[in-house]
């Protein structure tokens, strides 16, 4: 059983992150709220989500699994202005999602969830963490988008610092410690990824948000923010490029 | 003889509504204004136009006909502001349309009429009528566009609806008897249309608007909507498909 | 030796004017400010243009050549809003130019200027001279897009005129001599221009400019116009085409 009511923009925001890493998803249902965790086709990034019932209107779910195809949830919803009401209801015996904006309601297929896979979110030691707003990093990010594909992410006590190293040109966007919200680190640390999945995960964060990445060296970034008005949270996984040596 | 000065976004609703079926068309004139009628080319959708004198600033014809290309029209009025006036005027001896904005003078080669179908409107005993804002209406037709290339119009004595049965997924949108501008019928209709059709006609009319459509049971719709301040009428007609009995 | 500080609109309107009919370009830097000067690849068209250290918050040069690709420096100044400050320095070293805009540095590899031209403005006796508003010429401009692929000016004592002449459709832009800002000839004076480097050019002067014309008869068109609030001066040279005697 699974029914409930929600802002569209707080429906938006769920579309937004999962959509980033995948087409399709399952979302795992309790009576405390909902949660996804999926990873990417290529292995390479995992998002891992959680909504309470308070970011809902209205929510009563029994433990459960729906399959939703994320482009047609989203198309949907383009459908509803920010505040409109979402209206939710699984149908069970038809295997469908009932959505419900205004005048308009949609029955939705469910995809079967048997083979989806249940990604486990590994235990990562990261020894440097640094928190900056999201409209800071896309500048950062828009900026090296036209030097490399891969962009390096660097913290030390001095600061925080994106880098791009083309063959031509190199792009640095470097914020001091006195100027970001937070950052704690002790050694220097710097891993290298790749920029477009780094570009569209942080896309998918609404503006005016604060990020939290925790960094090692040639380890993996845990970034983390929090949508629907501090009702839920997002914890994405971006695996490290090697860095040549040359 | 024809010479007139109208407010450019008068024409550009004529413009907007004839060019959703077709590319040429023929203007019929005469002392009282102005009237088009085209079939477009796959013979599904028919326009019924008609603009009185009084949609003009100014307004002058005798009997004739003008065929003219309804892109560069829309082109050329594109370079007017709403309430720029716009002036016309037959030039019969170089079977051109000179048009003046402002500084700017277009002669426009007019098209042979020769050839050109006179589509006699049909009559129809269509025993359901609704009456329906446009935006409403639009809204109805984005949610269906991912859903199905067909959408089903259905009127009964309690609301009038718009429903799509894709394969996975349908979608309906509804509105009760009370919440619609007008609704007369005694029995339950339906008939069923080609979307793109039915959604490309809805688009040429004017945000805020009303729409009124004639409904049967696999009949053809007729849609009325008035242009130009209420001093124009547009009547489109639509052919049904034929529903599969599955 | 080459540091600068200059708002980035003042820089968004070289680029915009020198994009126009190049990828890259040679800047000559002196103490006084700085000048370019280039032909398009299919030479029909120069551009010269002088920039005073005046139009700088701050400037420093000693006599030295810079080559740079526009394309790179038109994408980092889209990273900043228009009266953000840029930090311009030349890396002798290294050959590249350091740019900081915020947050954010980049390293752009120098163009080597040594087989760029140093073409040489032609001596011309212009007759006709006429000042238009941009606005009103891009009008103009617009309306014959559609018509033809050139574009006629003709200048006499009554007023300045655009006119396009397509196998189907003429279209005439015209504005009385009243109704300029400045116009002076003794005669009448036409020549022909290719109308997309007439309408590219155009197209990169700011809004609400005004445009001074020096015309011939079958003579290139001279366009000058201001920019960087007056502290900089922008001359185009566009050849003319033969016009035919059909």
């Amino acid at each position: 059983m699974f029914q409930a009511r929600a802002r569209a923009e707080v429906l938006k925001e769920v579309v937004n992150v999962v959509s980033t890493l995948v087409d399709e998803a399952k979302f795992t249902l309790n009576a405390e709220g909902l949660t996804l965790r999926a990873v990417d086709p290529a292995h390479i990034a995992m998002v891992d989500l959680t909504l309470a019932k308070d970011a809902f209107e209205e929510f009563k779910a029994e433990e459960s699994e729906i399959g939703i195809d994320i482009d047609k949830l989203s198309q949907f919803l383009k459908l509803a202005r920010g505040d409109d009401i979402v209206d939710l209801r699984h149908d069970e015996d038809k295997r469908k999602l009932k959505i419900v904006v205004g005048d308009i309601t949609r029955h939705m297929s469910l995809i079967d969830t048997t083979g989806m896979s249940d990604p486990k979110v590994p235990n990562l030691n990261l020894p440097a963490s640094v928190t900056v707003r999201s409209d800071d990093l896309l500048q950062g990010i828009r900026a090296s988008e036209t030097v490399s594909d891969h962009i390096a992410l660097v913290a030390n006590s001095e600061g925080f610092e994106m880098s791009c190293e083309g063959d031509m040109d190199q792009v640095h966007w470097k914020k001091a410690k006195k100027d970001l919200a937070s950052l704690q680190t002790e050694n220097s640390v710097r891993s290298l990824f790749p920029l477009e999945y780094f570009s569209n995960m942080l896309k998918s964060v609404s503006s005016g948000s604060e990020v939290t990445m925790h960094l090692g060296s040639d380890y993996p970034v845990k970034m983390e923010f929090r949508i629907a008005g501090d009702k839920g949270e997002v914890r994405y996984l971006l695996a490290p490029r090697i860095e040549s040596s040359d």
